[in-house]
């Protein structure tokens, strides 16, 4: 192992054995963590090639168990955020591509930190359940197209124990690290192809374009080395998506999106990572033919019916669904206020992310129990013009003594202002192979 | 500790402070392995400043027992070498300086791999020991001047700890970790000023002039900051020292270069590095007035004379000094003899060291047994002209089945050319602050 550590740290390449023996030596335990994140630290200086960044990405995917979708019909396309605030896009595109057609069989995780996760947003939903077996799990994808579960405990063991020491060894910032261990676990889950939204910006994981779009393309790469077929969207997370954070205040905006209510930001964002999955999916030929079929199933309604079908098939209430305002409330509420008059310049979403956790949105620790109820509806964003004393944002908690906890950081959120700032993109690139 | 470590990888200089809670954290074990490793590693890339340098060693240096030498009349000069093939230059400084009226306060190491170790030579003289306490130590340093003992368990732990992490972690070889590690030790003995035998060449930790030039300026650097006289002489290392390789025969050679009939280049580097030790000492003006002094002591016999009462004074038994034929033998011994005819273009001091240690001279793993006659005489050296089948060196064993094991190595560090190799310099630079 000494020398395989010597070997990466003057710049050679290592070969696809000799990362076997590292990484089933690490998972085994026959090789130490201290030499583990010693090597770590060198592929922080060294980078990988895309052979190297391939090579590790398809040894941790076969560490642990590999999802077999075979028995589902049709190609089944997966979409990935490398974590965002306000993000609830998985909650919108898993019905409505599901309602076009194209097979969703997702594995979610939990939120940590300043983002939230999939499947906390759904547990706000009474009686959803995401534990299910495999059968359940495929036969639902077959009958209705969409099932959402939680992540396997064996899945990319790997991963999961180098993440853990990356975490703690100041080697999680490698753009090859991130991509083979996002490509191992979006592969063990058995997607053909998979749509990637890299977002860019405060509360992101890449702080500049051009980190997101060298991540892109090591994550085209793996796929193509790999065989299967990966689109990366680059997405601006300068403020927060939408105008909610929180669990079921996320879930409320997203039935209205469904409905074609939305926000714009969103569905913007929706309709382009849809329209990707649903020509991966070879449901539609174009982007334009398959943004035209997205807006029809919203408008005709059978988007909603497609998450009312699902929440139905997973245990949930659907009743909470025909009538948000019956989904988790707080019993306490504070309207946060501008401090000035202006534009809104910044609106840092890592920030917004922040609160959201002290109101009782997120989870600080792992074992953090969540407040459904809890979060943040944003009334202004970037770009619009408040009066002193204007109404910013709600904020809502079922425990009065996080308004304070959660106002230092809404008051980091925000710059306001004397000159209107210029208007940013959402959609900054699209990277196809 | 992670954001030290990110802080380190970033580029930023470490404090104090930080240095102190990462070392104290590391022996107390509330930091772990793994984190100081990929710690190391960021050192590795980013290398340290002198202040941080400086701080590591002074850290270090208190992480156990400082000797107090406070006690010896004088100014105590100690003298390190970074580890050489043949060299049995501490035999020879010690008792000559000690003449000279330095006192020579020493604590000195084992050997280990193709180096061998001040303490295994001295313990090829039967009777001879090297553990005593505090007070005979300083007792006998006051009555005759000199004193060797082993190194206490407890000196510098901290470093101790950190190369053994290094060592397996592919951080050994960078030069502030290095020179941090050798001054922490020197300075722990107590010296009040220090020369430093920096080897350049095969077998040799500093394989270019310019990182042993790096070395020696680190070295005086951190000297100067802690307030203590340092001088670094930078030695080639691309040949061993003198003509034997070996214990007994190092002791032998000892005793013929203390008398005035050693081999040149020997003689050469005891002179250079004795002459330093005279004037940090005190005892001469000037590096010529040294010199004059010590080739005096060797004529007159005052040298050999201490170096007999060292040995009485520490139970060796004299007898072998003056016969040095009664030192420990061998069963038996093979002539290695030239495979063509030329000149010694190469003679890889690694090689014979190696050679030496398959022989049993040295040790292969901490815990193997040495054979305290097995070793080498050269009979050429480079710039020699040798014909097919002479004589090029003697190999010495107690176990017959090494020689064929040790050939191995002879063959690979002899290289004969057709042209006379250009004379290289023994001293290369004298570097001081």
């Amino acid at each position: 192992m000494v020398e395989l550590i010597i070997k990466k740290r003057n710049g050679f390449e290592l070969t696809k054995e000799e990362f076997s023996s590292i990484i089933d030596g690490f998972v085994s335990g026959e090789i130490p963590d201290y030499q583990v994140s010693a090597f770590l630290m060198a592929v922080y200086y060294e980078g990988m090639t895309s052979d190297e960044t391939a090579n590790l990405t398809d040894i941790m995917m076969r560490s642990g168990e590999l999802i077999d979708l075979s028995e589902i019909e049709g190609v089944k396309v997966d979409k990935h955020s490398t974590g965002g605030v306000g993000d609830k896009t998985t909650l919108i595109l898993a019905p409505l591509v599901a309602a076009a057609g194209v097979p969703v069989a997702k594995m979610s995780g939990r939120g940590l930190g300043h983002t939230g996760g999939t499947l906390d947003k759904m547990e706000a939903i009474k009686g959803l359940s995401v534990d299910m077996t495999r059968e359940e799990f495929i036969d639902n994808v077959n009958r209705i197209k969409i099932a959402v579960c939680g992540q396997n405990a064996n899945l990319v063991p790997a991963d999961k124990k180098l993440y853990a020491l990356r975490d703690v060894t100041g080697t999680v910032d490698n753009i090859s690290l991130i991509a083979s261990s996002i490509m191992s676990k979006k592969l063990a889950c058995g997607a053909d192809a998979i749509v990637i939204d890299i977002k860019v910006g405060h509360g992101a994981f890449m702080k500049t374009v051009e980190d997101a779009e060298e991540l892109a393309e090591m994550m085209i790469g793996i796929g193509s080395k790999m065989g299967r077929n990966v689109i990366a969207v680059i997405t601006s997370m300068s403020e927060p998506l939408g105008f909610t954070i929180g669990n079921a205040l996320e879930v409320k905006e997203a039935i209205d999106t469904l409905k074609g209510n939305g926000p714009d930001d969103l569905t913007e964002l929706c309709l382009e990572l849809g329209s990707h999955m649903l020509v991966l999916g070879e449901v539609a030929k174009t982007q334009t033919e398959a943004v035209v079929i997205l807006k029809k199933l919203i408008d005709s309604g059978a988007a909603f019916n497609k998450f009312k079908e699902f929440v139905k098939a997973q245990g949930g209430d659907t009743n909470l669904i025909d009538q948000p305002d019956l989904l988790p409330d707080t019993k306490f509420s504070e309207i946060y206020k501008s401090k000035s008059e202006g534009y809104i310049s910044e609106l840092n979403a890592l920030d917004i992310g922040l609160a959201s956790v002290k109101l009782g949105a997120g989870r600080e620790t792992k074992t953090s129990v969540i407040d459904y109820g809890a979060g943040i509806v944003l009334q202004k964003k970037i770009g619009d013009y408040v009066k002193k004393d204007e109404d910013l944002a709600i904020l809502y908690s079922n425990n009065f003594a996080n308004f304070t906890k959660a106002i230092k950081f809404m008051d980091s959120a925000y710059t306001i202002s004397e000159e209107k700032p210029s208007h940013k993109p959402l959609i900054i690139k699209t990277i196809t192979r």
